[in-house]
């Protein structure tokens, strides 16, 4: 397993300074753990001092850290050095690790029905329900289920154990006991989508479930019925988006967040691990509402103390009043 | 697909007016949406505004918005309009799209000791192992899991992905490591409970997991060891419910709660999504506990505060005795 | 299903006292629900008082309470009950639940390339990627899947719908959308490691991630890529561990807990329940962060106040230092 830096720049563009295009590169790795064979890159400027001490064989590098980079040794001098460390990976990828072949794994279950695109790649023990619909290059690794009539887009990924198109949570309440709404809607999703290992995106009530192309899923996380998800919106693991809400396109969700039902996030929200999102966000920005950790006999006095804060609130207004007419009286 | 308004109240009952039984829809839509073939309804009366609007060719009504629901064209009358709808979505439901197959899937691995009602569907690669039990007319979509000895009860949907009666999590600590306590428990679910994707119920250490008629569970909940969920309660997604915990009868559980172990929730207890349970709640009511979200800047500056809110809490008494000193003084 | 006291004794050691060997032991039960054919333990001093009230054939006790628990009957002395019963469940569970054929399941999908030790189960419908090893006595219970390359040491559980190696969450912004970082590391997962239902662990970005022997995972836990698990650390249901974090030898981490990414924890750190875990800690103890569960009417107005706080402590300032001003005014 290994590549020139010549390969590489031939590849993916870039300049080469400082080493040779024959220098043989049999790893990537992190610019403190690299080796002499190995690649790294540098793309914050803060970590500029670590730079000098890598024993990286070639160090990806912005073009005003050149003169920094080839004192060293061997460099790559692109614009965007971390999306070129991406690039790299990929083609390492490509190079070493025999893709998934494409088709439909003799083990999977896909109903005649399913439209399932010649370039697309149906893992071990995949289920594609009726009438479903899987686009050119798309790869479902083992064990993901594709229910009925739910479409998925070209290029996208989805990781082991992904549900799409499970039943909505819709229930009517009738004497104490709960009816079932029957779920009719689908779940499209756009192209270059991935999604992470045993994450969930209901089916709608009435219309679609819809994720947006690009769109980025971590594991574990649940996305509810009529659920939007905007282009390029990434969310990391654990999150749950509660039906029938809408995320804008851009915006991240930290691991852990709820976003609750019916709320609407516009364009380039982020929000915070953790955080509950419990109204609309009208503006982009960072919002954040998580319990500060701290020791736990400190968080137990301040959180005892929280169940009174209205009450302080109020004594603090007393005194303030009481204060001033003291000063009033004072003054007299 | 369509059904003709004749049809839908000779299966539901319910009042039609103001239109013709001969009216063809051609789909179920929210008010908000629906076009003149969609059957809509009106649930809730502060949107009574939105009907006047709506281009639906029916909506379904309550007694009291008959006359304003003629005034703009057909109507069905039903006494609960949204239980109306549930069943409608059933009917649309049953009428276009053709039920899984009853029997068990020749891609599912169910053990002979297994008894499966010859009314149950079981999909595609499901696992139902020695022992284990599964009612009439229930249906495991693809990729579900039961246990051994764990029982299903009649009419139940576990969605795909959903382990029933993986090992409860037991360990006794010894010399800094852990030994298993094997968990010699089952999980018995009773009648009408639906399962949503992805969700773990684990079997009892000694005794056995309970989950009663009519519960509804969310995608990507936990249910641990021992717990008993009391009849026709309903969990949204990503709750976890730790070990030996019991929730009453007709609870709610709001998205991402955490209910510790070992506690108790009485009948009829709701629970607000991201909440903690740390104590058990013997009252009926709504409760909460989830931190709000703000600005990121504003939430640091009251989220660096809140560690110092109970030595806060100690000023404001000094205050408060010192102002008292200080009027004493004044009136002296 | 049964055994004698006798044979517990002779396989597990211990004392019997109290009571004859030929005695039959027809389950093992918890205290106060115990019967006359039930072993049970007391582990905890604090219900010593439930020890003179049960009805069990034999109680598991410390030499302390040997007296107390002869008088009430026959018990088995241990020095630690805890373990004892944990020993005792497994002697249960080997006499009376045949376990899983060794080998592997023919439903499952294993790649040639793959190394299954002979002395491992492969349970039905598991898939082990191309390069994946697993150690001897290692179970995969059902539809489990073990990526590429991925290592799982000897004696582990994994348990239904476990998926280790889907690729860690990476991307590089570019222009408004994300470039894929191939996620080319691996898992390596070491001895007696058992990971609950639907677990995920992902593997590394460049490096491995990293769990250490005897580590215990309750289910549906997320673990981000280049994460380092320490040794006999344990998790209970719902965590997430965001990439990069370490997380030191014996820590445990309560259900629903939050460790975000690059952080690093010492050994036998202790995080309470649904905390979110926001900075590195470098000192053992217990540690807190969560919002504390109240009515919700007295939420909602704590809540509000607890938006103000920062401002409530800049006026809890100002009338200090007027009370001040005020007393140095009275004094002059």
């Amino acid at each position: 397993m290994s590549l020139l830096l010549g390969q590489i720049v031939d590849a993916l563009g870039g300049t080469l300074e400082g080493g040779a295009r024959e220098v043989e590169i049999s790893r990537i790795a992190p610019l403190e753990s690299a080796g002499p064979g190995d690649l790294s890159f540098l793309s914050n400027p803060r970590y500029q001092q670590q730079l000098a001490a890598s024993k990286a064989a070639c160090v990806i590098v912005a073009p005003a850290l050149r003169d920094a980079a080839v004192a060293r040794g061997a460099c790559i001098v692109a614009d965007n050095p971390y999306v070129y460390f991406a690039r790299a990976t990929q083609l390492w990828k490509q190079r070493h690790a025999p893709a998934m072949p494409v088709g439909v794994h003799p083990s999977a279950v896909v109903d005649p029905s399913a439209e399932v695109d010649p370039t697309a790649t149906i893992g071990p023990l995949c289920v594609v329900e009726r009438g479903a619909c899987i686009g050119a290059g798309t790869v479902l690794k083992s064990r993901v289920t594709v229910g009925e009539n739910c479409q998925v887009g070209a290029r996208c990924i989805l990781h082991a154990g992904v549900v799409i198109g499970a039943d909505g949570f819709g229930f009517a309440p009738e004497s104490g006991a709960w009816v079932k709404i029957e779920q009719l809607g689908a779940v499209r999703i756009g192209d270059d989508v991935e999604i992470g290992a045993n994450t969930c995106i209901d089916r709608g009530a009435l219309e679609d479930t819809v994720i947006e192309e690009g769109v980025k899923l971590d594991n574990l996380i649940q996305i509810g019925h009529n659920v939007r998800v905007g282009r390029h919106a990434a969310m990391a693991g654990c999150v749950g988006v509660a039906g029938s809400a809408t995320i804008g396109a851009h915006c991240t969700v930290g691991g852990g967040a709820i976003v609750l039902g019916h709320l609407a996030l516009a364009d380039n929200v982020h929000i915070s691990a953790a955080t509950v999102v419990t109204r609309s966000l009208t503006q982009p920005g960072l919002y954040t509402g998580m319990f500060p950790i701290d020791e736990n006999a400190k968080w137990e006095k301040n959180a005892a103390t929280l169940k009174q804060l209205h009450g302080l609130r109020e004594r603090i207004k007393a005194l303030e009043q009481a204060l001033k007419a003291a000063q009033e009286n004072g003054t007299r």
